[in-house]
């Protein structure tokens, strides 16, 4: 007989947490014992693993006896306060916030480009990238392993749920409010009154609108998101020179992010050779037939787990560069799912 | 006493059309008599310009007998055929479809950059700009005189009026059918069923989705509306080698055209100072503090005339680049004040 490791779920009912419930029912089981655990607000309620109903314990030290894996997807600070716990109490921890991604003795890792990174981890912690990142990074891999990428200009299109549950209420309350009045879209103005105070997580109405900003304000103008994008790009595929310039736009979509990307190369490369590439790539699956009206977007790339890839185009200006669109599950590859696939590696290592 | 020219409107009812006529109310008036014409389909229809009740005529040569002036808001083919007639009849064509922008006989005008092209009109035909390269080029146009522009990377967020009153009401439509069902936005596919079959003229689904496609299909992969972006660009600044590489994506917007911008130039750039430069550019409002969440967004730019430009940062990775985004009304500026604007040109050199 086997023993399998046991895994804890540390914000098993928000957002992604939900989505990694479901994961955890429909990839194959490499768990013993499961834990869902959740703040007081959330604990006590009866979720569905594995065809088993687990009651959400509140999160405490002693959750962590004997588990071998605690996977994190909780706020920042909660991730920076209790990933260390859960280390100290043994188990290794799998952390989907920023609060480690940066650090120097933690891995950044997304299981198809370097899951070697996994063992090296003297902090006991793994981090799993930003949503926006891992749709995009996938596709940007295999090509930089291929042309020896140099140079990324980045725009994003991304979904509401990149915020949580709030921000898909706040959309769809927004909508319900706007719906059916055509003169809405005619003045200024006419959609914020229609939309009222209630922003929900948002800095400006999501409704028929999309907001050139996500996260917090960092120097010179830039945000976060758009920072994030840079600093795990560059770990991750372990070029800490590449040029990275993005900007992060909020769109009314309610899951999958989406990237426009301008990648410039140190070779010369051709469409139907990065098409050739991609169509053999983990991860990925090329959609890229405009003919047909095959192109990567939201409303199809929901729910699945790869990141769609298309639009594929070779630059008339310069021989070395690309341009291309990606969409992602922001909430499965882009959080849950690669949190998934990291502590999958870590029940292969521990059993 | 002076006698001004007379003035017809070639498509007077359709999106853009319309908004011309509040603008020939709302502007200085410069023009004699007006006359609304349309195809077979409008002709009779009645429209306030100016306090004055007018129907609308069949297009046909005659109605252009006598007219100084005839402003073409119609589809590429009628523009083609008719803009001549116009010509052969006596007025000076001013064109807002594709027909005749990229012909050396025609200038290509946007006012608050190009206006001396105006009497450089060989053809007797003067060309306005693709909607998407008008709400961008007015923010670039001054930059580049200032430090000297060498490449363009660009990501469009396109909303659907810019498909014309058709695009307005499927959006619309498919909102009424997708709004208040929150699982619609978890499953592959489970939008396009809500939509059903009613793509209207788009390619796929807009509510809750954006679609990386605008226009017809060109040579490798790009799109019509990615080539115009970067051809009328060139022909409007007089750079025919400018690097510009454009992906355009259409949005659940009603109204207003936004444009994410990666700028190269010859010279060393710095924020503040492309905001200065900005902030006395004709044509262009700056809206640039993201900690009081000021950004360019088409909910405030919807109806109004200028370009809205904000988020501007200097790259990270060089000195030369500058990343920011652009905001403008695709019915207005970006077609129907664009026309107007030159067509007043027209009216103080004829006068």
């Amino acid at each position: 007989m086997t023993t399998l490791p046991s895994l804890a779920v540390v914000g098993a009912t928000g957002a992604v947490g939900t989505v990694l419930c479901d994961l955890l029912s429909s990839r194959r089981n490499v768990w013993g014992d499961v834990r869902l655990v959740a703040s007081r607000r959330s604990a006590g309620r009866r979720c569905v693993v594995r065809g088993e109903e687990l009651t959400v314990q509140e999160l405490s030290p002693g959750v962590f006896d004997g588990v071998d894996v605690a996977m994190f997807d909780v706020p920042d600070e909660v991730a920076a306060d209790w990933a260390p716990i859960a280390v100290k109490h043994g188990a290794v921890a799998v952390d989907n916030s920023t609060a480690f991604r940066l650090d120097r003795d933690v891995p950044l890792v997304v299981p198809e480009i370097n899951p070697e990174q996994v063992r090296n981890r003297p902090r006991g912690i793994i981090a799993s990238a930003n949503c926006t990142t891992v749709a995009m990074i996938v596709a940007i891999a295999p090509l930089h392993y291929e042309y020896g990428l140099r140079e990324l200009v980045l725009a994003s299109y991304q979904s509401v749920s990149g915020t949580g549950k709030a921000g898909v209420d706040t959309l769809l309350d927004q909508l319900g409010r706007v719906t059916g009045d055509r003169d809405l879209g005619s003045r200024s103005g006419n959609v914020r009154r229609a939309v009222g105070d209630d922003l929900g997580p948002f800095p400006a109405p999501m409704a028929l609108n999309v907001v050139p900003w996500a996260g917090g304000l960092r120097d010179a103008g830039w945000s976060s998101e758009e920072l994030k994008l840079r600093n795990e790009t560059r770990k991750i595929l372990g070029l800490p020179d590449l040029k990275v310039s993005a900007t992060c736009v909020r769109v009314p979509v309610i899951t999958g992010h989406s990237v426009a990307v301008h990648a410039v190369f140190g070779t010369e490369v051709d469409a139907e050779g990065a098409r050739e590439v991609l169509r053999g790539a983990p991860g990925v699956i090329l959609v890229d037939d405009p003919a047909n009206a095959e192109f990567p977007m939201p409303i199809d790339a929901v729910g699945t787990d790869p990141s769609w890839v298309g639009r594929i185009r070779r630059s008339l200006d310069d021989p070395r560069a690309l341009d291309f669109f990606v969409t992602g599950d922001n909430l499965r590859k882009g959080a849950a799912l690669n949190t998934a696939q990291i502590a999958e590696l870590l029940a292969e290592e521990l059993s």
